[in-house]
């Protein structure tokens, strides 16, 4: 064992972060992801997909895809990216921003109004909601919906999508009702002051260390945002899956949330490997580290 | 306010990420980070400054500089990469490594012995711990020493660095008291699971972006180790500060986690901007998520 030591403690780090082998889940415990719900956001680096959840935030939804289909974010770029914070997207500020071009900004408002906020939902029978089983900082009950981190308040009755790295959400203006075309992805630390404060609607479930390369903005410095636009990470293109051919189109799995096998998955988490670990940690989870299997097909 | 919705959008989101402006910290409320505990580690991203702190493992902190001055580390590399989880360095399996030449590790165990872990300290007068305030879902009790972030258990008279984002470690084999060389910094949510099975003794103040850019390796593929060793990024030199002459070494101040500028960022972080808040957030604080501010001399 000494001699291989170095290796094995290679190894035994990565059991912190993946449990010993349980049952093949079956078939049954994965679900196909809607293609028109998959957005997929390429950079130089690779490509991000996202899920969307329009049971969260239909209208946003919508527009989204909308947006993606009259090829809005295609040439644009990260104009905004915070490290340990978020990846904002969009139109951005600066040259070919709005706040050079008054006019445009007019003319982009005709074309995308402001949505009223979608910030949470009512709770309905549409909602599978699997509770995570243990208590959180920063909602009275957290769960999944359909492999969404989820937030519950059964006394207002109001549901909403937790922010957790990979959370994908509109940004807004001052005023609950003005998001228009720009969006954000959760890079850091899970920001849970954001919940039913912006219209979460979306999780990245793949290429997440896609994000992760783009050229980060200083919070001392315009709030982020990169002025020096040659600095920016551009957005190549982003596509709604459905409208590549099937052939080509990624296809996602992730797992039924409301599963035996999903609940096997925080079972084991909760106890990690025993050889490795001196100390049983605390059994509980924190709800954006309880990762809910993908596989592409 | 329509026509710059798109950039007051961006500019709102910011202060998500920092709140209002408070008064100027006086002078006394930073402290010198000492240079003899400043790590710089140095890839082709760029330099990311690790603050060591003995008072938690001073056994793993002389081990470090150890290794540092005897050059261990230059020309190795970020070996095991998992995104959302940590970025692991040093010698690492492969070619270079100790599972193909164990003769080498047998003299590398001799060279560099296991240590006894420091997973956690006794409770002592030279330890200022200031209380975050609130309750957490892992430790009986967390807030900051010196800048770190701290668990504390009073019943058992203990002390011990939490896994946030940032947290510099030793990784090791089966057994606690393995740890020789290898060492693996946190760039996910916080895996506080980790917390007192693994000797926690630093956290990076300074260029954490850099490590988000290393090449990740895949959990299901040899745990995360990237095995094409040519697809690894490589570690170009880690110095400590104190070994640079004066002139030329980076200068950092942290602040002063008892100070009353730190309450008050802590403050300001639980009262974000009321003009973007539609709701107001749990007044709480995930202790991964209340930045203890630093500034580059």
């Amino acid at each position: 064992m000494k001699r291989t030591c170095v290796n094995i403690a290679v190894f035994c780090l990565a059991f912190a972060a993946r449990a010993a082998d349980a049952p093949e889940p079956p078939p049954d415990a994965w679900r196909d992801v809607d293609p028109n719900n998959l957005v997929l956001i390429d950079t130089k680096y690779g490509e991000t997909a996202v899920e969307l959840a329009p049971a969260f935030a239909p209208k946003h939804a919508e527009r989204m895809r909308a947006l993606i289909r009259s090829h809005f974010y295609d040439g644009l770029s990260f104009y905004r990216v915070l490290d340990g914070f978020v990846a904002q997207g969009g139109i951005g500020e600066g040259p070919a921003s709005t706040r050079d071009h008054p006019k445009e900004a007019v003319d982009l408002e005709k074309k995308w109004p402001p949505l009223k906020a979608e910030f949470d939902r009512p709770l309905g029978s549409d909602l599978t909601f699997t509770p995570l089983g243990n208590g959180d900082l920063f909602a009275p009950e957290v769960g999944h919906v359909d492999g969404f981190p989820v937030g519950r308040d059964t006394k207002e009755g109001r549901a909403w999508i937790i922010h957790c790295p990979g959370t994908f959400a509109f940004a807004r203006d001052n005023g609950g009702d003005t998001a228009t075309t720009e969006f954000y992805i959760v890079i850091g630390e899970a920001p849970r002051r954001l919940d039913r404060n912006l219209t979460a609607f979306g999780r990245v479930v793949d290429g997440m260390q896609y994000l992760q390369k783009l050229n980060r903005g200083d919070v001392k410095v315009d709030n982020g945002v990169i002025d020096d636009v040659s600095k920016r990470d551009g957005i190549i293109t982003v596509r709604v899956a459905s409208d590549i051919p099937e052939k080509e189109r990624p296809k996602y799995q992730v797992m039924r949330t409301a599963s035996g096998s999903f609940a096997a998955e925080k079972e084991k988490r909760k106890n990690p490997a025993p050889e490795f670990y001196v100390r049983r940690p605390p059994p509980v989870l924190d709800i954006c580290l309880a990762p809910v299997p993908v596989r592409r097909l």
